[in-house]
């Protein structure tokens, strides 16, 4: 427990929704994150409703045990198929990364003075459940969905370069280098934004609807301008956390002064991978994971 | 059942095992081929032996309930970690897709004149299991096992091209096209490639250790040869549909005279997302699916 005594539970199916409690913490300053990254019924894109709610519920109900006065869904699908039945089962409040994202989406086509129209990238299983799409249109905002499979491997890979890329062509010698390897995340970006953009012309924003993408943005940003089309880039996980701060505001459970109260602490679980989540989760979090504990849901 | 009257099951944890069933269809004319693909419960690769061994036992379990007499398990993870439970508890023959491949390797070692090394390309749960190289060890063949997490997503998003490449760098417009695409991969092989090599340059072979490989063959042909390395390409498919020929013939299975039987006939199941199975697998089977039934198999 944190200096606040506020404790936050994060659940993702993996570590992507790292990228979510990146945004988070500086918010929620002296309190405590329990982070659950479901690693061991991964991936949740191609499971039923109904075993996507069972996996939810049980992870929901261990970040429970552990303290959690609010829940993070920090997990695109988890949020699309299940947000409604932890609602239900909880006594505590539980913010999703959907409606945030498009909320933060309608404002950013306002500020360019039109209806507009949202371009969302996503995992297959995202785009096939339309979550994106339906959340947009009760906001009576257009939605083109993009499904985007290479992203969530380039990321992980970390065939990303954040620094000035070289677009020459890779040479004769395998091209094993840094940027070779973001020359080929770059070709990826292209193909993908400029299949998009033809298929959603009058896109005004661009809504990053996975976990991992907003690893991607500087180069999804560096694509667009290459492309003639520099949309503004919402980050689901920076409006996810601002929609935390919210919600602990309305609740009388906001944090107290920052000076008082000190950083964040973090605890960090996982139901199988510990080593990959040791491995990758410090480039998702921007900071170390340390130790990561595991622990057995069931099946 | 087919002419024979011979039912072979074919198991995997996705469509990707559709490799092997391709290589086996033309050398067991006659027999009907019944194939499963876990695909509710996959990826198998981040699941512990245990849980692997149930899921593989359950699969098998249906297979034998169809007729099958012969199981081949066209899946890596489930070969490296759970033949031997299988052959323990299954009254019939099984198959599995690693030793067949590491024999053909030797054998082209041998050719080469060398005792030699083989370069293993796979998943990175099947490196991470080291499977390959136990089983090379065993034969006396040196191994170097390398992870390549791109080639499956790059195979299911068909971003292949199996004509010739123009190797220009993509246009501005997007670069859209199967050329830009197969650009991608291209790329990505050389990198996964040139590493590889730098890595066990005194490599002589090349193995397929992924049932999704075979797919690229060419175009790691074309980069092998680029490199200036054209290593002998070891397909674990071909290799396991000749094992399978091979014990067929040793039980007093062997199929009839192909003029008499006629073709194999098929079968598809899957534990989920049979839309993508119907969609995907033709390019993995070289020839129509048609319906695939969905069956559940249970936790």
């Amino acid at each position: 427990m944190g200096a606040t005594g506020l404790t936050i539970g994060v659940f993702d199916s993996g570590f992507g929704g790292l990228t979510v409690l990146r945004e988070l913490l500086p918010l929620v300053a002296g309190s405590h994150c329990v982070y659950l990254g479901d690693t061991a019924r991964l991936p949740y894109g191609s499971k039923s409703r109904e075993t996507i709610v069972r996996y939810a519920l049980s992870s929901a109900r261990f970040l429970q045990r552990q303290g959690a006065q609010l829940l993070v869904v920090a997990c695109n699908t988890a949020t699309a198929l299940a947000l409604e039945d932890l609602r239900a089962a909880l006594p505590i409040p539980v913010v999703g990364v959907i409606q945030p994202g498009v909320e933060a989406a309608v404002t950013a086509c306002r500020e360019v003075g039109t209806a507009g129209e949202v371009l969302v990238l996503a995992t297959q299983a995202t785009v096939e459940s339309h979550a994106y799409a339906r959340a947009c249109a009760t906001l009576a905002l257009k939605a083109t969905e993009k499904a985007c499979p290479l992203l969530v491997p380039l990321v992980e890979e970390g065939w990303i370069c954040e620094g000035t890329l070289d677009e020459e062509t890779p040479g004769e010698d395998g091209g094993a280098s840094d940027a070779a390897r973001a020359f080929v995340t770059a070709q990826v970006l292209r193909i993908y934004l400029g299949e998009a953009l033809r298929d959603a012309p009058e896109s005004r924003a661009l809504l990053l609807g996975c976990t991992h993408y907003p690893l991607l943005r500087t180069e999804i940003e560096r694509t667009l301008a290459e492309l003639g089309r520099p949309l503004r880039v919402i980050d689901s996980a920076q409006a996810t956390a601002r929609a935390v701060e919210r919600v602990l505001s309305e609740q009388g459970m906001a944090r107290g002064d920052r000076a008082d109260v000190g950083d964040a602490t973090c605890e960090f679980f996982a139901t199988d991978s510990v080593q990959k989540f040791e491995r990758l989760g410090p480039r998702f979090l921007g900071r170390p994971v340390g130790k990561v504990q595991l622990v057995d849901l069931g099946g």
